[in-house]
């Protein structure tokens, strides 16, 4: 039994994310295909990497994580497969995979070129379905990389990153989730050195400064209170109790975001 | 095979869900996983506990639902196990799970205690993938629930109830769904007893009262017309056909409810 | 194992279609279930019909097809099973099956008349959960259709039609995907045969005329542009580069539509 994963940036009203598990089921039969987020806002390759990011580590090895977000299907564009020691990933080649390779160790990445593990029909539109399903498929069925594309090694680099500078933390939102949790790019490591629970931490963004405490969990202040926590997704959280923390700081993905040590 | 079912009112923008599903995939192979919903009203325990109720027959014997609506996640509440002769429930210890344990029959309540059965990085604010998911998988896999805790008998108790007094049922609005039905807490075993189809109910909401037939379906009345029925979800529903109720008759979630005998 | 697929317009946010999924997992033990869209405009049987048509030849031999878009329910229409060489499809007798069938080749038309595979329970408002749900499992377990049903011949019939004359091609929009992305009635095959690559196409909507190249892919033209292409849904789409022609255009699903030859 293998398992492939679908992240994607294209929403659920439409039956694109289906036609992808139908390919994948014509090919593969003992497989469980797992929907990541299909709710990626269209084009941005920033969230659906932090979205793949946090999730990866949750899989069983051998995972197959296909992601499709795709500004540029159709142009010259590559696919590829990122090989890990745990799992292995499929998608453009535009940064979105990188992160979540980067968390699993060493990685190779090949471009694909074997026509023979694409669908016969391949559109020009529609790569998900035509091109990464399929070759997804195959590999969760066995079928070797090699077989499917060549090495490369100017595959396109992304990286999350924060900066540390005179006492300050500057880094982005990177995702705010549906209870309105806004995520940073700071990771958990880093904010469990530096930070204790209980301590009061003063934060810049969009020019205002608040000041919250550094918490376990949600529930250690009183509703509609400020908090940061590290949460469910191993980066640093702002987050009010039971209400939205989007709201009260009215932030949105891609905001500067400066922490004070 | 084995089917594990998911109740939560985590969205689905985001991972969260995903990390569940591979966790229980990690853990079992053999395993069926069913989404019953990812929209519940974030914090609603009552509709959580509404939702899960109505879908549960439906499964077959030896389903494991977890359900997590969740807003004291991190502090002092307890996560229970609840077993019952046909499925087993999983979820925190606020009155989510009961109503669907009590429609099963006789039923039994364990805190989980057993750290054994957690992921081992379990965090502070997300139970749902480092504690129920697995201990649900295990249950699925076969293992005893009284290894996995202890018994109780104080766990926290809860009923959807209407009261019949001086010729009126008064209720409360549990849901309002998809199609703009609104579900009424008087379930169809009490509305069978009481009224004939084709016979005409008045009835009371938010200071208006209104007059509707009581029918077999939507469809025996004109377009845009008021009705009663009972719904695919055993309890009685005001309906409009082709059209919504919730918008006519303007009422959400927890609106008070009463009809005339 | 066997392949049985989903397309409602039940939305996420109720328990409907997890009470689909239980009832056929209590049928068939060996089998996948594929959501193809619950997000359907409610009662539009057009929409319905266009998202399973275009989903339908991507999934594998012996898939049974389940679509629930029923405004008739509880009425006398008829539920019924349409047999193809490659798949077969159960629901509603409303048109909603027919163009996705007749696009399978040859078929047969059965309505469904054995109670033997119902639920026992059967309600007068929900036939997905209680008749077309289980007829699906107990066809994807290997019943015999005319075990099922008897086979008729004034089944409602259904086709999207376009009309050329006058150096014209008047049809209609289909569909408004996610990307905003607007699809008419025209499919690929004539649009390959009259039109080429990089040609200039006018056309009228809403009365307004507009000119765009007819191009292989998004990308091709700058970004907020718009171009014509055949997307992946195989029928001929308006789009705008990494924006939403739906809004450029300001249409909705139905309206008329007119390119000039």
């Amino acid at each position: 039994m293998s398992v492939v994963t679908l992240l994607t940036d294209f929403g659920d009203e439409d039956a694109y994310v289906a036609e992808m598990k139908g390919v994948i089921l014509g090919i593969v039969e003992d497989v469980r295909i797992v929907d990541i987020s299909h709710k990626v806002t269209p084009y941005s390759i920033d969230e659906g990497a932090f979205l793949l990011l946090t999730a990866v580590p949750y899989f069983p090895k051998g995972t197959v994580h296909v992601a499709v977000v795709d500004p540029g299907v159709g142009t010259s564009r590559r696919g590829i497969v990122v090989e890990t020691e745990v799992c292995t990933f499929v998608g453009p080649d535009n940064g979105l995979l990188i992160p979540a390779a980067k968390r699993c160790g060493v990685f190779r990445v090949f471009e694909i070129t074997s026509t023979g593990y694409m669908l016969p029909s391949k559109t020009h539109t529609f790569h998900g379905r035509d091109v990464f399903a399929p070759v997804a498929a195959y590999i969760a069925k066995g079928v070797d990389v090699e077989e499917i594309g060549r090495r490369i090694e100017d595959y396109v680099d992304f990286d999350f990153n924060f900066v540390v500078k005179n006492e300050k933390i500057i880094s982005k939102v990177l995702h705010v989730d549906r209870f309105g949790n806004v995520v940073i790019g700071v990771n958990d490591d880093f904010v469990v050195k530096r930070f204790r629970y209980g301590e009061k931490i003063r934060f810049l963004v969009k020019g205002r400064e608040y000041v919250a405490p550094f918490l376990k969990s949600y529930g250690f202040v009183e509703k509609n209170e400020l908090l940061l926590t590290v949460g469910g997704t191993g980066f640093l959280e702002v987050s009010v109790n039971q209400g939205s923390a989007a709201e009260k700081l009215d932030v949105e993905v891609g905001e500067v975001f400066t922490l004070f040590l």
